[in-house]
């Protein structure tokens, strides 16, 4: 920490005063030993925290705005697959040298600022320290009493579906970290244009938190989880929770161009099935509930598509199956994706 | 990490099974994306947000049960400092090579099960990260509506009370550190017991939150604030959010018999005024709520000092005096005791 910049002055100048933004629920924002609000009517409340490290989480020496983007979305996207709206949030700063400067802090909490406008969300609190980069939200949101969606309600028989496409932040992370772990050599792939490389990598750097989707699928999903760990985990983690298994059509998953392009179509299958970080949604829903995801997808404009079905768990065990597009089973995923390893 | 204990493995054993303890507007605890609350009916809902880091906020290599109470004390007692009622709680954990340990989580958790059960907290969510020992909890509380108590409404003509005593915490740090930050040379002291310095370290590992103090003020105090930064310094808070001053009669400061075996009066007193880490509760009330202040320190067998008094803030500048028994004013306080420092 510079001697130049102290704690009180960074809250007073770049929270309490900047961001802090009004929310009629919110009677006092950051500032005092707590903050307070009111609870909504009728509503409950989802709570999530999630820590990002530098270096772990995001590459050392990101510029401030991907700091904050990546940071709030990861955050946000749990909302959302609770179905909630956001509401507030406090956060955790830990400052290194670098970004406990007034360069660095002005736009972090510019870009904080914007995102969090874009998506309701009143700053209510907060904790500087010093020490390695790192930021721990913990984000407020609300929903109708007992409407919240969950991993542990997918029940036999419903389909499984996944938004937007998947793969693309795990390839973008790979783009970042350069040949170092390319795509494996036996998997030869075209050269991939600039910007087709900076699409992955602004699909790790920028990810879109599913808020509108979540809301809407309050009334439709049967059960519902963000997909941050990656495709295969997450939808184990449905299928653990609500003691049931899985098929998943692996030809069926959404890929983008993108993707397959820098990947090769194999490895590219692999990405979406084990990368994590694309902050996606993945739910379940009864089949007779088709017609209304179609009609949902046209309407937020949103690539939904369906990749497998919910089965019973047999022995009580709960798999995920991968099956070709011959229903064959097939073992594709690597150990993957693990956030603390 | 070791390989042998991983994210899931450590949320199911010890945090989602073991910690997570009921509470009626607990409506889904850790593991799913979110954790979900009812709120209390009629009730202002409070939230607050601590990091703890190992080497900054407590020892490198301590014992898992003091990480717990230390780290928990501190964030309950920002609620005792509103009057607010614990409710729930999540916490961020970033673990180490050492903490990552079954040894380590076991005590851990033990502590913080039996720590939460005393306080009627409930875990609600959380977060692990893999890294260099920290914790960031978020804790909520309730309190009646509109009875928050705060730090910007305190009074001119109010008198200033402080809880228990001042001090014995920065000594106990300073036991730890050893010699090198000893008392001052030139104030020599008496050679202080062993049990003296033992009861001294214990104020600074095991911190009491003035829970109930700051439950039974809402109807007497005007503001509060909790004493974590150092006396002087946290009400330099009240007065600034107030736009008041302060006389502080630094001869009525209430200081423990092992704080001035160990550091001597004068150094005592600096510590009194200076170290932080106390988390005593240090409020204001009007001069009428007296009496009831007396009775509320014997029913809660608690040490509470009148130390002060609030006065018009000259020139719209907030400001503490320090006065010694002859209304004189004197320059004690060093830059003192910051966090983030």
């Amino acid at each position: 920490m510079s001697a130049s910049i102290e704690e009180f002055d960074i809250i007073e100048r770049y929270f309490a005063g900047k961001i802090a933004c009004a929310h009629p629920n919110v009677v006092l924002g950051p500032g005092d030993d707590c903050g307070i609000f009111t609870p909504l009517e009728g509503q409950d409340m989802c709570i999530s925290t999630d820590t990002l490290i530098a270096g772990t989480h995001f590459p050392l020496l990101c510029a401030p705005d991907i700091v904050a983007h990546r940071s709030m979305a990861a955050n946000l996207s749990d909302l959302a697959a609770m179905g909630a709206t956001p509401f507030a949030y406090t956060l955790a700063l830990t400052l290194d040298a670098e970004s406990a400067t007034h360069l660095w802090l002005d736009r972090f909490t510019d870009y904080l600022e914007k995102f969090g406008g874009r998506y309701a969300i009143a700053l209510i609190g907060g904790n500087l320290a010093q020490g390695s980069l790192s930021l721990t939200y913990t984000v407020l949101g609300h929903v109708s009493e007992g409407q919240a969606l969950r991993r542990n309600t997918a029940k036999p028989g419903d389909d499984i579906y996944v938004s937007g496409t998947l793969g693309d932040a795990a390839a973008g992370l790979r783009c970042l970290q350069g040949s170092e772990s390319a795509p494996d050599k036996e998997t030869p792939h075209k050269e991939t244009p600039y910007r087709e490389t900076t699409a992955l990598v602004d699909r790790y750097y920028f990810p879109t938190p599913r808020i509108e989707l979540g809301q809407s699928l309050q009334s439709i999903a049967s059960s519902a989880i963000d997909i941050s760990d990656g495709y295969a985990a997450d939808l184990a983690h449905i299928c653990k929770g609500s003691s049931v298994s899985a098929e998943v059509w692996v030809d069926d998953l959404p890929m983008s161009t993108a993707l397959v392009n820098y990947a090769g179509e194999a490895e590219a299958r692999m990405l979406a099935l084990s990368g994590g970080d694309d902050y996606e949604l993945c739910f379940t829903a009864a089949p007779e509930r088709g017609d209304s995801i179609n009609a949902l997808a046209e309407q937020l404009k949103l690539n939904i598509t369906r990749v497998g079905r919910i089965t019973e768990a047999k022995n009580n065990e709960a798999r995920v199956v991968l099956l070709d597009r011959n229903s064959n089973e097939i073992n594709l995923v690597r150990s993957g994706y693990r956030h603390f390893g």
